[in-house]
C-alpha cells in the first residue's frame, strides 16, 4: 500500500470532485475495508416517475467502490470496471451506498456495494447491488 | 413492442428527468436499435484531477442503454443491470454515449454502449464501454 | 414463489445436467437463500499453467448463482446475466462456490457468489467474486 | 506489446489447457484484434432441458475474450473480469464465440464477445453477449 488515507483526507478528495458537490454526497464511514457514501434525495436527482434516477445509484456505487478500494490501496486508485444490478425503484429520503473490500492484493481490490434507500422512519430497502475491481494507478 | 417512441417523445422523457437536466444531457440520435446521448463537459462534471467524473460516464451509459432498449421495446422499460469497463480518463469537450441494441426478444434487449470523448478538433477517443439488459416493465 | 425445492431435488437437477457431470460438481449446501457447489480439482480442469481454468470458475459461479436464486424463486429459473472479477490464480484441492441471495422480489433475485479455493490443509483463499440476477421463467 | 502470437501458437496454448480439451474447443479465427472459438454441441455439454449449459457459454466467452486480448497484448495476459448477459437458450449444432478488441492501451484491452449458436442449416442466432477487460500480467 502507498500511504494510508485518513477519513479527513477522503472527505477532502470527495469535496474536490465538482460532480460529487453537484450531487451533494457525503462520506458517512471511511475505515479500513469499508466506505459508506450518503446522498440526500431531492427533486434534482429524480427520474421522470419520481424515483431516484438510476444514474445517481450507479454514480454512488462507482464512487463508493473506489473509496472502499482506497482504504486498502491508498489514494492513487481508479475503478477498473464495475457492474450493477437493479432490483427496485429508488424511493425514500436518503441513499446509502455501502461498499466493502471483499479481498485485495497489493495492486487490486475486489469490492462490493449495497445500495440501500432509507425512508423517513429509518426503514431500509436494498434497491441495487454493485461489484467491481479497483486498481492501483501505476 | 408496446408502442413505438418518436425521437420527440424520447426527448420529452429525457427532459422530464430532473437529474438529466442537472447533468444537461441531450439526445443526439434516437432511431430503431440506436440511441446516442451527449453531455457537454463543464467544470461541474469533473473529478478531483480535472477529468470527467466516472459517475458521469456510468450515468450516461445507463441512460443511453435504456433509451436504446426503448427504441425496440417501447416506453415502459427499465435497466435490469449493466457493467462498465473504464479504459482511459475522460478528457475532451464532449461525451458521446453511443448505444445500440445487439439483439432483443419481445421482453428484453441486450444493449451495448461505447463511451467516446470528443475534443475541440473533433478527434474521438473511446474511454469506456458498457453492456446491459433492458427489460419491459410488466 | 412457485414450489419450494428440496436439497434432494436440487441434487437431482444438478445430476440431470450432463455438463455438470462432466465437470463433476456436487451440491454441498442448499437451504433458503444459500447454495454451495463444490468441484474437486483434477488435471482435466486446469489451464496451461497448472491452475484451475477460469472457465471452471465462471461455470461454477453461474451455476451456484442459479441454484441460490432457485432456493427462493423455485425450480423454473434462469440466469439473466452475471459478472465475475478474478483476483488470483485458482490453486488448491477443492473449489467451493458459495452463493447467497442478497435480496429478491417475487420474480427476480440478486445473488452473489464467493469463489474460494481450499488447499490440502483446509486453508481457504478467495480467488474470484461474482454477482448476478436470477429470473423466474415466465 | 510483448511478442506477437501466431495462430499456430494460440492453438498450442489452447491445446495445453486440459479443460479446453475436455470441452473440445478449437480456434477458428486468430488475427490482430479478433479471436473466434468454436465448440461442437454434444450431449456432454448440455443442461437438464437439452440446451447448451450456460457454463459452456460463460467458459467460451471468458476464453475467447482472453484470446482476443492476447492478439494485441501478447501471450502473458489474464482476464481481469467479465460480464455476460444471456438472451436465449443455446440450441443448435455449434457454438461460435466471436470476440474482438474494442480498444486497448499498452497494458489493458477492453474486449467484447458475441455468443452465436449455429444450427444444422448454418442459420445463426445470438444467444448471449459478453464484455470484459484483459490485462497484461506484470
Amino acid at each position: 500500500m502507498a500511504e494510508e488515507i485518513t477519513p479527513e483526507f477522503a472527505a477532502l478528495v470527495l469535496d474536490a470532485q465538482p460532480f460529487s458537490r453537484l450531487v451533494r454526497v457525503r462520506i458517512a464511514v471511511f475505515e479500513p475495508g469499508r466506505a459508506v457514501l450518503e446522498v440526500g434525495v431531492r427533486d434534482d436527482l429524480l427520474q421522470q416517475n419520481g424515483f431516484l434516477h438510476g444514474g445517481v445509484l450507479s454514480y454512488a456505487a462507482d464512487n463508493a467502490l473506489t473509496f472502499a478500494g482506497g482504504t486498502v490501496l491508498g489514494a492513487s486508485v481508479l475503478t477498473s470496471g464495475f457492474s450493477i444490478e437493479y432490483l427496485r425503484p429508488g424511493r425514500g429520503r436518503l441513499l446509502s451506498a455501502r461498499a466493502h473490500v471483499l479481498e485485495s492484493t497489493r495492486r487490486r481490490a475486489v469490492c462490493r456495494c449495497d445500495l440501500v434507500m432509507v425512508d423517513g422512519e429509518g426503514a431500509e430497502k436494498l434497491v441495487a447491488a454493485a461489484q467491481g475491481t479497483i486498481a492501483l494507478v501505476e
